[in-house]
C-alpha cells in the first residue's frame, strides 16, 4: 500500500492548475442563521466535468510517463469519476477506456464521448464487468485509474482543502461526504499535515452507512447493494482510503434520506447552485448536528453538479 | 423628469455596498466555444433577494430622509421589485408595505413576509390594485418606490454595470434582458459615463416584444398582456426607461419561448447555477446572432435566480 504524503499533493497541484479550477467559496447568510456556525461552501459542483473527481484524474493522467500516457488509460464507472477521466484523458490528448454497463443511462454515456472517451459495454453484473474490464486493459495496455483507491487520485483530492485553507484563512472544521473516501482521505492528508488542529467530519447517508459501521468495528464493512438517492456514496471504502478515514475522521454523520433531499433544495432554493444529491449529505447532517458545529469556522465541501435536471428528487 | 446622472450611481455605490454583494463575474469555456465570444457572466442571481433589483430597492430606501423613512415605502408588486423592497425595508428597520393580487402564489407572498414586508391583497384588476394602492400610501404616508421609472433605482442598478466592467477589465459590449427597462436604463447610464465605446444590447422575449417595437416606432409601445415564460419581462417601458434605451441602446434582440427555455437548461446545466427564466433570454439571443457577437468579450447580466424549483419549464 503505496500512502501518499503532502509533498504528493503540493506535486499534484502544480501538474493539474492548467487543467482544473480553483473553485469559489461561497458563503451564506442563510445558513449561518440557520446553523449557528459560519459555513464556508467550497463549490467543486463549478469543477471542470461538473465533480472535484476532475482533480484526481488529471492528477493520475498527467503524472504518467509518456509511454504510459500513449497506451491510455481505463476504468470502470458509470458515474463521475469515468466523465472525469475522460476530461483528463482528452486534456492530454491520450485514449481513455470507461467500461460502462449497457443498462447505463444514455446521457451519461452521451457525457463520457462527449470528452473524448471510448466506451465499452458490459452486462450489469459484476463478473461482466470484470471480465470486459480486464480484456480492454489487456487489449490496450491502458493504464487503470481506480476512483478513489490510489495514491494518485488522493493526492490530486487533496488539492481541494489545500485552495479551501488559503481561501478561508483557517477553519475549525472541514465536512466532506463520504462514499469510497477519496475526497476524505484528501482532505484528511492536506489537513492533517498544514492544519492538523483542523476538525474532519464526514456525511454519509444513513441508508448507505457502510463508513460509519467501519469506523465503529475498526475494519472495513461493505454493503452489498445500498439504496439512496445519493448515488454517489453507494461504493465502500478500500485499503487506502480507509487508513485516512481511520486515523484523522472525527466522526461521521449520518442524515436520512428526506433530510439529504431537503437539504439539496434548500441549497439551490436559497445559494442558487445547482449540486447532486451526494454534495447535499453535508449540510443535511450540520443542521441536525447543531451543537458540534455551531460557533464554529466549517468548511462544507459541495462536491459536484452532474444531476438530471429533468428527474429532481424532490419532483 | 428627473434623469439620474453617473454621479448618482457612484453615491448609490456607496449607500448600498453594506446591503447588497459585489456577485461574482463567471466565465464558461463551453458557452466561449458555442458563441465564439468571451462571455462574461455577471451572476445577479446570488444577489440579496436572488435579484440585481435589491440594489435599486436599496438605493431606494437608503436615500429616504429619517422622516420619510419612518412612514415606509410602499409598491405594488407580485414578483421581484416587491420581495427586494421588503429585503432592503428590513436592512433599514422601516415598514414595506407591498400590495398584491390575493391570487398571487402563497410562496411569493411567504417571501415578502419573510423579509418582514406587509401584504395588503388586491382584486386581480389594475383598477382595484390601483385604488387599494391608492388607499394604502393615503393612510400610512408611506414613499411609493416603483419598480423602475424611478431615478434612484435607476442608479441603484447602473453600480452592476460599474462593477462588471472593473472585474473584467473592460468589455466589447454589454447584454442584457428588457421587460420595464430599469436594468438596461442603469447599464445605459454607467456605461455612456464611463465607457461610452461599449456597445449596449437588451434581449427580449419575442412574445413580449413591446421594446422592439417601440425601438422601431421612435415611442413607447405598451402591451396588454403578453405571455411569456421569462415572466419578470412582461411590463412596458415608461418615460425615464425610454429615454435611456432610446439614446444608448445599439439594438434589441429577440427569441422564441423554446429558445429561452433551452438557453436556461444550458445555463443549469453546464454553469451549475439556479437562473429564472428572464435572466436566459440573453443567452438566447446570442446562441443566435452569432455574427454580432463572435470575437468579443461580451458582458451578459443574468438578472435574478427566483424560480420555483418545482415548476421548471422543461418538465
Amino acid at each position: 500500500m503505496l500512502i501518499p504524503t503532502y509533498e504528493d499533493v503540493e506535486r499534484a497541484h502544480e501538474r493539474i492548475s492548467a487543467h482544473v479550477h480553483e473553485t469559489p467559496v461561497l458563503t451564506s447568510r442563510t445558513f449561518n442563521d440557520l446553523t449557528g456556525a459560519e459555513l464556508f461552501f467550497k463549490c467543486e459542483n463549478f469543477q471542470k466535468a461538473g465533480v472535484f473527481k476532475a482533480r484526481g484524474a488529471s492528477n493520475a493522467v498527467f503524472s504518467l510517463s509518456d509511454a504510459q500516457a500513449a497506451r491510455g488509460v481505463a476504468t470502470h464507472s458509470s458515474g463521475n469519476h469515468g466523465l472525469s477521466l475522460a476530461y483528463a484523458a482528452g486534456r492530454r490528448g491520450i485514449p481513455c477506456h470507461v467500461v460502462m454497463p449497457r443498462t447505463a443511462p444514455e446521457a451519461k454515456k452521451e457525457a463520457v464521448r462527449g470528452y473524448g472517451g471510448t466506451i465499452t459495454e458490459c452486462e450489469p453484473s459484476t463478473s461482466s464487468r470484470e471480465e470486459v474490464f480486464a480484456r480492454v486493459v489487456e487489449e490496450t495496455g491502458a493504464e487503470f485509474v481506480h476512483p478513489y483507491n490510489d495514491p494518485r487520485v488522493i493526492a490530486g483530492q487533496g488539492t481541494c482543502s489545500k485552495e479551501l485553507l488559503a481561501q478561508t484563512g483557517g477553519l475549525d472544521a472541514v465536512i466532506a461526504p463520504i462514499g469510497g473516501g477519496g475526497m476524505v482521505s484528501g482532505t484528511c492528508l492536506t489537513l492533517s499535515s498544514i492544519a492538523p488542529d483542523v476538525e474532519i467530519f464526514a456525511a454519509e447517508p444513513k441508508q448507505a452507512d457502510d463508513a460509519w459501521r467501519s469506523l465503529r468495528a475498526g475494519h472495513i464493512i461493505a454493503d452489498d447493494a445500498p439504496v439512496t438517492v445519493a448515488d454517489g456514496l453507494k461504493v465502500p471504502l478500500k485499503d487506502l482510503t480507509w487508513h485516512f478515514v481511520k486515523n484523522h475522521v472525527s466522526d461521521i454523520l449520518l442524515a436520512e434520506e428526506q433530510e439529504i433531499i431537503d437539504a439539496m433544495y434548500l441549497i439551490w432554493q436559497r445559494m442558487k447552485i445547482v449540486v447532486e444529491p451526494s454534495s447535499a449529505v453535508t449540510l443535511a447532517t450540520i443542521l441536525k448536528n447543531r451543537e458540534t458545529f455551531a460557533g464554529k469556522r466549517v468548511g462544507v465541501i459541495l462536491t459536484g453538479g452532474n444531476v438530471d435536471l429533468k428527474k429532481l428528487p424532490w419532483m
